[in-house]
């Protein structure tokens, strides 16, 4: 099975984290892995629009129960229909996930990922929470997030 | 974005039935359209592994947290880490539904699919519900289940 | 702990069934016992409304995420905003289950119940699911439901 | 219908977080309030604990579907069987919520409460989360979430 990285962040984001979110959905299908996110706006479509650019598969965890809510980017929708708990079954879901700005509901994914135990790296991160990785450019953060979901290993206290 | 079709069953079931869940996992890719399934045994194993000799995509939306617990053809792992509540998130995120037999799992997602207004085609199903659809053959499940996902239209009436 | 029955059934119902459920209601606070239902109409509405005549205490878990959206006679009021997969945690917290007439969401909770070893009794249900145990009158289905709920017994098979 | 009012934390704390709970708990009882919480040990065992003193009523939203599992405190067990999501059930289904110590599975309820426009009150927080209002004493905090939970109105800006 292929590994499976978490794109998270907020629903509607500025130009620059626009483009970071994409890079980041761009390495990360480069690099042979599936992209999870929440399948809405901002960083959730920015992530699969940079990934289909080189093919990549990209799956949308909604919070709703809509079949044309996903963005255009999302190959694959699960419609939850159940509103922010999705994001417990998005921080399940990953083998790692990459935090790229984030408001509330990006910090209670980043909790959630962290209470079960991955990885979470993050890009221009409002939050410093202990325990996240820092990154300082899409590329890294894509390098970071591969290297902890391939070894299962937590990076967090290099 | 393509088809999303369920496919529900027993996680242990008979070889007459696994044949015929590979079947209609077999057309289902054949048609192009996505598999979702509950990702365990028995049926869940048959039908990705039939979507699988046509190089079809295959989707599991697990019960548990576990990321090896998915069977070998499942190339997106979804863990819910919700027990029997997974069920209402595969009835909500499929076009379509074809039962294959089942216990009172596929009897629950049946209903829960019937509830969210979707087309549920049944193939040996033990349960005779108002409002499904039965089919003779795998082939004519994918055929009808295809027909009601792609017009969006509820068949049980014809 | 006190005994947790679930009672079960459609939005909207007739004269007929809406007596019954609050007489179940009735009962199971009569014995001290607390309800847990949908929160909504119907069936819903009468057994917690049976029960506060006897000054029961009476749950709603409710599929959406309005303060305001249970009926008068819910003490207290879980708000899952999971839709449909609610069932699941009405059918995970009871001790035993009394469906009342009963729909489509209401077989999925008979379903659901059964698949997690729960004994489900039914007044007046549309369904002949194996496994449910038939209650001829409110005080019958009580009783049974108490029954089972205090032995942890399946009495299904009796 | 009472107001309901969430205590989150921990499930082992330390003595001085295990008092402050239970008097947090007591205060809630004492104003007629609910108690909501994830019905384990540490915090969420001192809070109902402390309503018991007071016959409060004391709701437990636990994660998995172990009927024996709540602490001794626990009036009424809602088996979630959801993990971790569980966490935002408790959040939607209280007025105001006040946070005691915690770790990441308190964090993440607290922003998912924030992302929900609930009031989060704090004590003795390790996390400078924007948004939650501090409180310095359990009594404090109890008032400052009873106020908000009856006006439905946000005091972070105050």
């Amino acid at each position: 099975m292929k590994m499976q990285i978490g794109v998270i962040g907020a629903c509607i984001c500025d130009a620059d984290l626009y483009l970071m979110a994409e890079e980041v959905g761009y390495e990360i299908a480069r690099n042979g892995a599936f992209i999870i996110c929440g399948g809405l706006g901002g960083v959730m479509e920015a992530a699969p629009r940079g990934a289909k650019k080189v093919g990549g598969t990209t799956i949308g965890i909604l919070p709703g129960d809509n079949r044309l809510s996903p963005n255009h980017y999302i190959d694959i929708a699960i419609l939850s229909n159940m509103g922010h708990a999705r994001n417990a079954i998005i921080a399940q879901s990953c083998d790692a996930l990459i935090a790229v700005g984030g408001e509330y509901g990006t910090l209670s994914e980043i909790a959630l990922a962290l209470k079960m135990g991955k990885t979470v790296v993050t890009l221009e991160s409002r939050w410093e929470i202990e325990g996240t990785i820092k990154a300082d450019s899409p590329r890294e953060a894509v390098e970071l997030a591969l290297c902890a979901a391939g070894t299962g290993q937590d990076l967090s206290f290099f």
